[in-house]
């Protein structure tokens, strides 16, 4: 019977292999390992070690992402493709991405040291960038697998004025050339991506892991609250035009459409303006991020919310202007795929649960080229791209008895 | 009869001399004249010859306050003191604090052209600092005045890191003197403020003047609203401890609070940590700037804001602590001056017409040496510190004959 305990001491590799990673950044004091740095290339140095030591073949593809692969012996044999990301937000943790690189890697150490083949191949993928923390554009690795690279990226900057195009020729790649790296569909049995939750839904339900029925869409917008600035003290209450409270009480039509709803929805950036103790908001303007696994009703609450908004707007004396900034269909998790994480949970004993993912990830691109599925790990109080991310190494030991039985019975 | 028609030609060239002051700007764009600049040399130099055109005797006291007196022949007269300010805020009007310099020189220049000799001084005084633009001390040419200047002030520092010390030397005035220009309540009659009404009232009550009761007291608080930051996509809405959103119910009882007790409440400035698109708000701090004519009214409004916040902050889960940034009692005009503005309104065929301030003034700081009076002229929509700023040249005209009937009657 193969279960967590059977993977209580590649747990515990993983956990230092994430520790190892953490330390490979470009601040001494956090964890900032962007897209294209120095660290990029360690990372992949070090990971590619690893992928070694479990007798897989390394490579760097045309956009940076890290390759290793677990041949099989079979002829034609196609792929099943695993992992996450190496990169990481400024200030971040130590297992987002990460522990879906390395846990994968710590299965296929344990089939090399049991002897175990295969009749496909495994692909363990550390993608080069998810977070666009330094050009601002997420997703850039798997998006150039799937053969979605654009050429208007090429002008993408970062915060040091960098282009695109010039700093992926520091690093040794050449932007016109990222197209060839994009990889076939019908190769590719699946794609399944481990992760940590990012959020206290496993916590709350006392469950080391869970399976992800799906990507939640997200659609953001700026609202732009224009009201009328003036004295704090001269202008009675009821002759205001005051954006700032105007954008309050939106932002508590924000929560109430979501809470009753049951989806999410965030305003987490704000700007007013003049912004000064003793004068009336003039204009104030906030983002809305707001998530839902089924894209219809997300845009039902959507429309629910413009018309809330307007009504405070209108009840106020001012106007409201609405852009949308971003959105993104929600991607559904492979029925089969689910099943077969499923059947793997129970023969690892454990309770199958599952969930959305509220976040998005590198499936959201590989579901364009294959099916996907995602399996996430327990993380303690949901807390992620912050130091204090954590997660227990028994939990990574039953994430990797899923995962073994998952491959296994594949 | 001497009414507002008496006094058009000398409200045009109140109106004249509002606009050469509005160009002695340290911008060119915009007005902006701040404490101890050239520019505050400047406009006290162009005031000066406009004193002196009226007969008046100028000098510049040693906090950089400029004087000007209409000498009494009358042994041992004592003064009426008249005047506001002539430093600006930054992109400010051009009649706010100006206005009432000038139209007391308009009107001392009606007496001397006129022959009219008065049994006391009139002087007016051109305050240097009432906006606290450059030190973000306000009040400062005023409480020099009144002896309340305090040397803590010396390291008082401007944004390029001058201090108050350093730049009086520049301007030619030596801080440790200062208490040295302090004057006597006994030679002092009254202080008469004129100022622009910087709020709607008089617009709305269609009336050129208004005579001031008070000066409103001012509490100001910074609210911090501590929650925990948290990923916009994975963290429920009923798992989240939002800052933003918890200090948006905050904002909307600051505005219930003052609309019910019929006083001004306002929140002008909102800061919000990690202030990201993705990121459940952290943490929010925002300004709380609270008024009264009555400063026990004012505190129990206080006493029912915290209680109102702190149930909001239990039950969102959140920690509110509240610190005190700056308190003024509330300041009442001098009844006996209140009621011979009255009777100067009306001669001036003006019905008189009282209203509080809710913004603060010099009179604020003169009001501890001396009785104190306002004269409001209306402004255009309430609009002031703003370059919109606005007021009309007839209502320059009716504040000059009233100002005339005061000072023929006192």
């Amino acid at each position: 019977m193969t279960t967590a305990t059977t993977f209580n001491h590649k747990a515990q590799w993983v956990m230092d292999c994430c520790e190892a990673l953490g330390k490979v950044s470009q601040s001494p004091a956090y964890v900032d390992r962007r897209y294209l740095s120095q660290e990029h290339k360690q990372a992949n140095a070090l990971v590619a070690t690893w992928m070694q030591d479990a007798n897989m073949r390394t490579w760097e593809d045309g956009v940076g992402n890290l390759w290793g692969r677990f041949e099989s012996d079979s002829a034609n044999a196609k792929s099943l493709l695993m992992g996450s990301h190496l990169d990481t937000v400024v200030n971040g943790g130590k297992y987002d991405g990460m522990l879906g690189v390395v846990a994968p890697i710590a299965v296929v150490k344990y089939f090399h040291e049991q002897g175990i083949k295969l009749p496909f191949h495994i692909d363990i993928v550390g993608f080069c960038d998810e977070e666009g923390t330094r050009f601002g554009s997420t997703l850039l690795g798997s998006r150039a697998l799937t053969g979605k690279w654009q050429n208007e990226w090429a002008n993408l900057i970062d915060a040091d004025g960098v282009s695109l195009r010039d700093a992926m020729q520091s690093f040794g790649l050449n932007f016109d050339a990222v197209n060839a790296c994009a990889i076939k569909g019908e190769d590719i049995l699946a794609y399944l991506e481990m992760h940590i939750e990012q959020g206290p839904v496993l916590e709350a339900q006392n469950l080391p892991t869970g399976i992800v029925t799906g990507i939640a869409g997200a659609k953001r917008m700026l609202f732009n609250v224009q009201g009328m600035a003036g004295h704090a003290g001269t202008v009675p209450m009821n002759s205001r035009q005051d954006a700032l409270a105007g954008a309050s009480e939106m932002i508590l039509a924000v929560e109430k459409v979501a809470q009753s709803n049951n989806i999410v929805a965030t305003v987490g950036n704000i700007a007013n303006h003049p912004n000064a103790v003793n004068v009336i908001s003039g204009n104030t303007q906030f983002s809305v991020d707001i998530r839902s696994i089924d894209d219809k009703q997300r845009d039902v609450c959507v429309a629910s919310l413009f018309a809330m908004c307007q009504e405070i707007a209108e009840k106020r004396n001012l106007v409201l202007t609405i852009n949308e900034t971003h959105a993104a269909p929600a991607v559904k998790c492979d029925s089969a795929l689910m099943l077969q994480l499923e059947a793997a949970t129970k023969l690892a004993q454990i309770k199958p649960f599952n969930l959305v993912s509220g976040a998005g990830h590198d499936a959201m691109a590989m579901a364009d080229i294959c099916p996907v599925a995602m399996l996430f790990t327990r993380c303690e109080k949901g807390i992620s791209h912050h130091p204090k991310e954590a997660i227990e190494t028994p939990d990574v030991a039953a994430t990797l008895a899923v995962l073994y039985h998952f491959i296994r019975n594949f």
